[in-house]
């Protein structure tokens, strides 16, 4: 059989380590000329295959390529895209197929979370349902860390260092200052459905930090959430507040919609920080500080978990392997073999099994009071944080590797998403 | 002259390297035991001093001293707390010199920003005012960078080299999303005064990253900053703003008061980056993401400047270096000698001069269209975030030090605050 190209797509939210995935994924192909001829990879995503905006990683050095296992971000640009089915979208599958034919791809790896999964099983069966032979295999990537069957998400382990971390420093500069100013500190965290980075939060807890965290998965009781702010306060004189932006009201409002309106009466877009922060200012009157890390959590490579950077290679290159050993509709996994001394594997899943599936916390790891985590979490949630893989800088700062891009000549009409 | 104790306290809002300069102040002390017996730090600053509530540094261990070089945060506890004049509380001076004596304190160093400088003024004139001989020196430190004289001021750097490469990581993250999701990334910082801070965020436009600043050197105009936003959209497709939390409208109010409320009526406490995220939304409808690092950015450790840390080191040796050499009412200050190569020496001020002056953006630093910075202030900044100085982990987090902060045994009757 002759070799024929791969086609490789970004998708949803970037990470800290998808391009260390990508770079997995292209350091493998790389390395089996005679399989896979080249790597087209999807500019912005699936938009990239359905308008035929391939781009030719050909063009790339191997320093390049190989930069990309330090560089945040998704290279080729991402997009928030999701096919619908097939009976709903007939169309986009058949451009999908007239672009793969077109320029001879055989193979698709999609690297993404849950809905790109679905995307990623469409594709799977399109050798079935539209007689096209294709290999799809799903690379995992989410910092909400919620796939099933995998134990862990590549890019959820640099997210969770990065929040303890962040965390860790702040509560020591609360502490610093809860004499005569803040003796409240809230970060908000990531996380709209489950709870794993808000968790993550409270691993300082072993350094003698006092912190709570709001979950998604716990409805929020604000009497108890007071009682316990004061307990902490009465403690230590200062308390951290990790808040999950999926932090929900029992009625299912999350916290963030307090249904503000500015002076114009706009809708004021708040965030879960400022209100915690308030509804702890009227019922205490501390003094409070809040910060939301938005992107700088999921983008933050500086900080990468040794651990994370190394499974998000694993699982691009493992892809690889899978599709050459002929596998369709599967996605690598992590499986781990043992707490500590932490070891771990790459497993195997079949699509059908991951599709559309979330994983949230178990209730057993979050304290009964619902404010915590507990040993069973820390004892997961800790080999995860592991190492530090730091990137080169240059002139004080992250050198970054922007690529060119160049892009595949087109050969077909255009197409409208 | 028998050795006498010194007294050490940390002002203000505490740094990511203050705890360097304590470092270099109670390492340099050991090193002159014939002169300076014991460093007795004040629990929480001036408040410490004031309540006779001392620390005994001479219980930790020199290993923790040296932890100190590497750890956020003030590890003795700091305050906002100033003193006001002689005439006008004549009470504190005289319970001062009390606690002094008692103690046997010859030596004074105060380590803050511009309040702190005003206060160890103060006290360097006891002597005189009081008849009590002491030598006050005051320990440069301030993230805001706003202090005279001193080309720039400890702990600065490091929030400058945080502010430019979460900057830097973010904007990546926004140029992968922005072909069907966000165009704009806000990211507020801090500097109520002056805009060093935001400053740093230009320091990424040399990386091809769009930015735009919002000083609060510069009165905010609405309709140029929304046209400024459009052309880098039109150009790059996304764009990012660092906006400081002094940003101003023309009639001086913040951007962050914008008078809202909520369902119920309360102020709601919002800051400048959901506001200017809002405007451009409202004026462009480009989806956003917005984050506040708030203390992330001055508490950050993990991401310290090399260049900082050596520097807030070396200003806390010379404070000690400067009182065994007789001198009183002065500071230590950072001598730029060179840019490129960098080339810094230990200079020296006098407090006269330092107290109560803050140094702004001049300018030139700042672009034309007073949304960026300059060449010139790319020079300034570049050398002060050179460098990594990392911080020993373990299991995943940072180590940082906690000390015992034993208390020295009580002499005098209580004192209120």
């Amino acid at each position: 059989m002759s070799a024929r190209n791969a086609f490789y797509a970004q998708s949803g939210g970037v990470t800290a380590v998808i391009n260390a995935s990508a770079c997995g994924v292209i350091e493998a192909a790389r390395r089996c000329p005679e399989k896979i001829a080249n790597v087209y990879a999807g500019r912005n995503g699936i938009i990239g295959a359905l308008t035929e905006d391939l781009i030719d990683t050909s063009q790339e050095s191997d320093a390049a390529i190989a930069a990309l296992r330090f560089t945040p971000s998704g290279a080729f640009g991402s997009c928030r895209y999701k096919l619908k089915s097939l009976d709903a979208n007939r169309r986009e599958y058949e451009r999908l197929i007239e672009v793969f034919k077109a320029h001879d791809i055989g193979y698709f790896f999609y690297n993404g979370g849950g809905d790109s999964a679905d995307t990623c099983y469409k594709v799977s069966q399109l050798s079935e349902s539209l007689g096209y032979p294709v290999q799809a295999i799903h690379v995992p990537k989410t910092v909400d860390n919620d796939l099933p069957i995998t134990d862990n998400c590549p890019g959820f382990g640099s997210v969770a260092k990065y929040i303890a971390t962040s965390a860790l420093e702040a509560s020591f500069d609360v502490r610093s200052m809860s004499r005569t100013s803040t003796k409240i500190f809230v970060l908000e965290v990531m996380g709209r459905h489950a709870g794993w980075i808000a968790a993550a939060g409270g691993l300082i807890e072993t350094q003698n930090i006092p912190v709570l965290i709001l979950f998604p998965e716990i409805e929020f009781n604000q009497e108890q959430f007071i009682a316990a702010v004061k307990e902490k306060v009465a403690q230590f004189d200062f308390c951290t507040i990790i808040v999950s932006e999926g932090a929900k009201y029992p009625d299912g409002r999350f916290l963030a919609e307090q249904g503000t309106r500015d002076a114009f009466g706009h809708a004021q877009l708040g965030g879960a920080a400022p209100v915690v922060a308030n509804l702890i200012k009227d019922a205490t009157g501390y003094k409070f500080h809040w910060a939301v890390a938005d992107y700088l959590q999921r983008a933050a490579r500086h900080l990468a978990s040794k651990t994370d950077v190394e499974q998000a290679y694993a699982m691009g290159r493992a892809g690889v392997e899978f599709a050459l050993a002929g596998h369709n509709a599967v996605m690598p996994t992590v499986k781990r073999l043992n707490h500590a001394p932490y070891a771990w594997e790459v497993g195997m899943a079949a699509l059908a099994d991951v599709a559309n599936v979330e994983k949230f916390m178990p209730r057993d790891f979050i304290s009964a009071d619902g404010f915590g985590i507990t040993e069973l979490c820390r004892q997961y949630l800790t080999p995860l944080i592991q190492g530090e893989d730091y990137p080169p800088f240059e002139y004080g700062l992250p050198k970054y590797v922007t690529l060119k891009n160049a892009a595949v000549a087109k050969k077909l009409t255009a197409f409208e998403v």
